[in-house]
């Protein structure tokens, strides 16, 4: 008889995937935190983040990646937590970061300078340039209340095993508030990994020749997620397709499977101002337009609000 | 007869590999600067910093990716700025970058509060917390004296293909003055790529199965560069392997076939302490100990000074 399916997956990721050495610490700082905000009354999202670094070799220099800057669920994390969750972000180490994202694309000393006055160490005053960054004591501000209030706790990943085995670890923590708990699955994840066993320790000589690499599948985690690390949640994951014409069909095919509650469905190239959220009764657009983007609204302000 | 190795490898580069579209542009201000900085007697040296991307897709989700933070190219390009050279630093997107690498592990927001006084727009003003960031008056100093000299061009790479045909370009541009060209080879360049003729348009769909990678070999840009880009510059490459067992026999075959001036020979784990400068005659090991660690002695400045 087949071993049943939920089982397989625990197996597999207990095998195939390196465990991270502090994933029982984290899952009970996650619980902590989960507890003591579902206590204040507050919900719990847990967002994911970026993308994840499939390592090719055992002493990783070459490693297969997924297209993320990290920049939707940094900004749905901020969305959240002005709409009153408490968030728990599993991003990608380097990909956006809530709040501190306003200035990725600047060079922070073009938009730094010296002020006439002196510091506490008799140093020269270093001041922001407000012309060059407008936003920064609003986002200063908001990313103060936000840590004063606790709300935002960040856990980082590199790889593919660290992603799956903390996203398990938090489906776990979370299970414990029952409905209060959301998880909103943002992070481009691979679908082919190398098993351990089957991995060269060290860097691939060039000298050999073409390479030839053969991916197993990674394991649908959100299978067991849905169904028995915390089956009162809520859940949405997401769909990112480069070809319009099946992103639909896919979303409808990933709800039919997992039997979760949404999948926001969104296109590579206009990821930023289109997306679908389908529900298994519903379809809605969101759609970002010119005047919006005068405005600085942010799509993911309507997918997090609606 | 075979072709001549030489133009082989600039047509594979022309055919196999986008040309991007600022390439002619960027190859014009490489010009210019270096050119401004010979006149004023100054040498010249083009820095390659961080991995290449080389996509699995021509809509790109996935790709592969090597190993480096950057770090190595961004304090090396401070160590020749201040010996007296001005740099073009070409660096992969989003790696560490000079001066502003002191605070690549900070959250910006942390280290800054606001003061008591009002701001030029009347918004209360943003100030850096010195105990927080202890380095940044005299890393803003060196900023700003750096950009006072215009002695850095910064230019922006993320794919493979980016960083070859900006590499060739860098190479004609520096041909011009001569001996006073410097190339110091920091970027961790793929040895691998699939060819736009091979690439599927769309994104791999996880339903077909594992996943069949072939991948063909990167042609051997040094060679071109160091016989007929740039004969009269001083060329360093860099060598990083796993396996210290095989890593100066790596160096030396190195030397041997492009007939550049010196390798850097290191190994991943003991990278930031502990490199091998390799010229056809000598080989000098260099090494930080635990007291320079303590004095912020970096092992870039020694390779740069050496």
């Amino acid at each position: 008889m087949a071993k049943p399916r939920i089982s397989s997956i625990d197996g597999k990721l207990a095998e195939e995937f390196a465990v991270p050495s502090h994933v029982e610490e984290v899952k009970e700082k996650m619980a902590v935190f989960a507890r003591h905000h579902a206590a204040a009354d507050r919900r719990v999202v847990l967002i994911t983040s970026g993308g994840t670094k499939v390592p090719l070799e055992s002493r990783t220099v070459r490693f297969l990646d997924n297209f993320s800057s990290g920049r939707r669920g940094a900004s749905s994390a901020e969305y959240f937590i002005e709409s009153g969750y408490a968030v728990i972000f599993l991003y990608r180490h380097r990909s956006l970061y809530p709040y501190t994202r306003i200035f990725s694309n600047i060079n922070m000393l073009d938009a730094l300078k010296f002020s006439d006055g002196e510091g506490v160490s008799g140093n020269a005053e270093v001041v922001v340039n407000q012309q060059v960054l407008p936003n920064i004591a609003k986002a200063l501000k908001r990313y103060q209340e936000m840590k004063e209030g606790k709300l935002l706790l960040p856990i980082e990943f590199s790889t593919l095993s660290e992603y799956l085995h903390l996203l398990k670890a938090a489906a776990q923590a979370l299970s414990t508030i029952g409905s209060k708990a959301m998880f909103y699955l943002a992070a481009a994840v691979s679908d082919f990994y190398i098993p351990a066993s089957e991995m060269p320790e060290h860097k691939i000589q060039s000298s050999n020749g073409p390479l030839q690499l053969s991916m197993n599948m990674v394991p649908k985690i959100l299978s067991p997620l849905v169904k028995d690390w915390a089956p009162q949640a809520f859940v949405i994951s997401f769909k990112l397709e480069t070809d319009a014409t099946i992103l639909l069909d896919r979303a409808r095919r990933a709800l039919d499977t997992y039997r979760h509650q949404a999948v926001v469905a969104n296109v590579l190239d206009s990821r930023r101002g289109y997306v679908v959220v389908v529900t298994p009764e519903t379809q809605a657009e969101l759609i970002i337009t010119e005047e919006d983007v005068k405005n600085e609204v942010e799509i993911e302000e309507r997918i997090v609000r609606g």
